[in-house]
């Protein structure tokens, strides 16, 4: 079971008139924390403040650091979820003239992946749920989270871990739950998230070190095609970490050596946890 | 202040862990209450079974009219809304093995709505917010209400009643809290909701009865020309009722007779209420 603080206080149930119930008029940060230190927490902060911004939500007091401090372990790893609402608030779609936002943080037991979706892969089927095109809400980690919750049921239910999915244009977005990369030579391309799609955390300071391993960042539409041709195919997000995919429909791959060398330097220096 | 009923029980507040707070996953009605009979009980619950079968969310129970009736007042207007979340669980996006469905009943007040909307008719812009195209959730009135949310704050924020809102392949689908209507000669056009939009109860009752006025009716593709090109223009939804549009963006209407003969037919026959 998650433990919760409600605006800072031990909660366990949210006002009905809040709109995140309403209308999914929030954001949200996943983070891993190991040995009671949140990975990435600048990272994680800095996404959660621009998408404030873009939403016109008062952004979380500073002091949401040591507000997450309470909350988390001294030891091991776990999951912190949190959410900012711009609170409670009408009948109507439109934001209350006053909003005073709700902040929800929510300690989870970590996922416990095994080891052996790092040394061996995963393999990948393409989800049948495409993501709609809103550049109102391309990037942004918000609340409205039904495409995701779709596309996973059919990808699991389908005895699946992960899918790609489509936007309505026949381009590659993301996976279901983490950003796709591929490489090809000495080129890391990641699908252009202009249209839909969630900017992850990883997918940031992936692109931001690339130069480390000798890649060249291409940030642009992506075709099946270019998934299919690609020499080397992996995954993440800031609980998964980077996770090789080994199979993609009729198409296999190694654990490549690019792919091998980005794991074990976001490990090495703590930004993904280990397996 | 809203009074709420949490799965049959007086309830403020909803469990910190439910899916309707961490991905909008559920549906929901909003229905106008007048003189203790919520109106088109039957078309909504219809809806609401129908999108909880798309969604897999299992239906709320038969004694939901009984419910809602020990919530609503025996005179005057209100407005009835009904949430269906698929209720607790887990932190990832996929369902839960077993999925116990949340029920939320609100009661509000009714909005009052100025006499001058019916008679005079609004003045409407367009939304610089537009929809994604995601068929798995096209005609939904589902919980993911972020574009909705944009969208009416754009239109409100620039001292606009309402908006139409274009997706992304410039289709005029409908406005940002209502269904579009558009009457040239005898044909009565309505946008196509196959990608995105929502299918209102009031849209469906005018469709169905549309031979009732000597009028044709036309679900298609919707472009601003055809707007602009029309003889009379009406917005609708469950609360609002039937409202003449009589100006968008340099183009201005009458209230036309058509218009006028839905509107009174669906109050005198209690499908709406008056003004």
């Amino acid at each position: 079971m998650a433990k919760f603080l409600l605006n800072g206080r031990p909660g366990e149930a949210l006002p009905l008139s809040d709109r995140a119930i309403h209308y999914g008029d929030g954001l949200f940060e996943t983070i891993a924390v190991k040995d009671g230190v949140p990975l990435c927490w600048e990272e994680h902060m800095q996404r959660l403040l621009q998408g404030c911004q873009r939403l016109v939500i008062p952004p979380p007091p500073p002091s949401l650091r040591e507000e997450a401090q309470t909350l988390i372990p001294d030891r091991g790893r776990a999951v912190l979820k949190i959410i900012i609402s711009r609170g409670q608030g009408g009948r109507g779609y439109q934001s209350p003239d006053t909003v005073i936002p709700t902040r929800i943080l929510g300690l989870y037991d970590w996922p416990d992946y095994p080891d052996s979706l790092y040394g061996k892969g995963i393999d990948c089927t393409l989800s049948r749920v495409r993501l709609g095109r809103v550049p109102a809400l391309a990037g942004l980690k918000h609340l409205n989270r039904l495409e995701q919750v779709l596309a996973r049921n059919d990808v699991t239910g389908r005895g699946y871990m992960e899918g790609l999915v489509l936007d309505c244009e026949d381009y590659v977005i993301e996976a279901t739950m983490s950003t796709l990369f591929l490489i090809s030579g000495t080129t890391l391309v990641t699908p252009d998230l202009g249209n839909c799609g969630v900017a992850g955390i990883i997918r940031r300071i992936i692109l931001d070190r690339v130069l480390e391993w000798g890649l060249r960042p291409q940030v642009r539409h992506v075709l099946l095609d270019d998934v299919q041709s690609a020499e080397e195919v992996f995954l993440c997000n800031s609980i998964l970490g980077v996770c090789p995919v080994t199979g993609f429909e009729q198409h296999t791959w190694p654990v490549g050596p690019a792919t091998r060398a980005i794991m074990e330097t976001l490990r090495a220096d703590g930004q993904i946890t280990g397996s």
